[in-house]
């Protein structure tokens, strides 16, 4: 390599990594922005990671662009967390730490969520929480299987619930009529019994 | 009344029945035009209601003012249901007939909702929603009082279940993962177990 080649190659990785940075602080500033206010623009997304709306826009070719990354971005590090969730043992009991680590994580994330369904396409967000539902479906059919959970629902209803009664308790909280410190223990004692294999009879 | 006076009250009164005639068939067709796409414009609604853009807007000062009306009108229409449903006897069975005419109404305007909750502030979507969640609360209150009903959840909880899931079988329905016919007892056999007096235990 000629000295004149090595210098080229310095500047090329360096500015691959200032790019990289760029992208690293615009996907930053979008998570926090849009987690404040889902109809954050791209100019005051720009403005908090610091770079200049070109500079976005060379990245992001549209905002769409932009929200689509920061949820994915959002979604794979729940998966993360959620990965770490302990499902063994007695169902009912895996279930109630899911929905503990699921709530946390809808809690903070809820923002996102909403701007996500105001710009994507209802497929494309669908397609970002196959793998978390997935997750709940296979517990689910996994206490079925012995005897916890009932079956007269399709498990696909059941997963639905599940997610119904989390983002419903989201929706209290923003409206001010539930407190956050005790929606993850509310939830479990609203869905437990819902999908336990003897529902008290209907009488 | 000189005949002069008498031929521009009944001019006056023409222009009235002209104008009412118009309003009535703005809102039908907003009604018709946001129950096919919630973003329906302006521009759609009139022409489906066969007048202009200006006596659209001589009439409706924006196009919140229309989705505002078109959705305060379908809910008064929605109370006129609901009020004929048969709550007295047995709480459960009052809750699943409740629950059967919440679905098919909330199944028939689910799209002119998400136009509201698109335009409308959340507190004027609340404040149109009182009487149907005062209905259910009522009616949960006092299956609580004859022991019909689990005391151990806060009511409002209760009652923000109660749509959570029907809104969520909605969402279900417009993904194609739930038969709208098989919904209402669906939802009922996932709310009335949630809602007992003795859940079954969690063991």
């Amino acid at each position: 390599m000629t000295d004149s080649q090595a210098r080229t190659s310095e500047s090329t990785r360096a500015r691959r990594s200032d790019a990289q940075r760029s992208v690293a602080a615009i996907l930053e500033a979008a998570q926090a922005c849009l987690a404040l206010d889902p109809d954050a623009s791209t100019a005051e997304i720009a403005r908090a990671a610091g770079v200049g709306r070109v500079t976005l826009y060379g990245h992001f070719g549209s905002r769409l662009e932009l929200v689509d990354q920061t949820f994915a971005r959002s979604m794979a590090r729940a998966e993360e967390t959620l990965d770490q969730v302990d499902l063994s043992g007695d169902a009912r009991d895996g279930l109630a730490r899911l929905i503990g680590s699921s709530w946390t994580l809808i809690a903070r994330s809820r923002s996102i969520l909403v701007a996500a369904q105001r710009t994507l396409p209802p497929e494309r967000i669908r397609e970002l929480h196959d793998r978390p539902m997935r997750r709940v479906q296979d517990l689910i059919e996994r206490g079925q299987a012995v005897g916890a959970f009932r079956t007269d629902l399709p498990t696909t209803w059941m997963v639905a619930t599940f997610y119904s009664v989390l983002h419903g308790a989201a929706d209290e909280i923003t409206a001010g009529r539930l407190d956050s410190d005790s929606a993850a223990d509310l939830i479990t004692s609203t869905i437990l019994p819902c999908f336990a294999r003897d529902p008290a009879p209907s009488r």
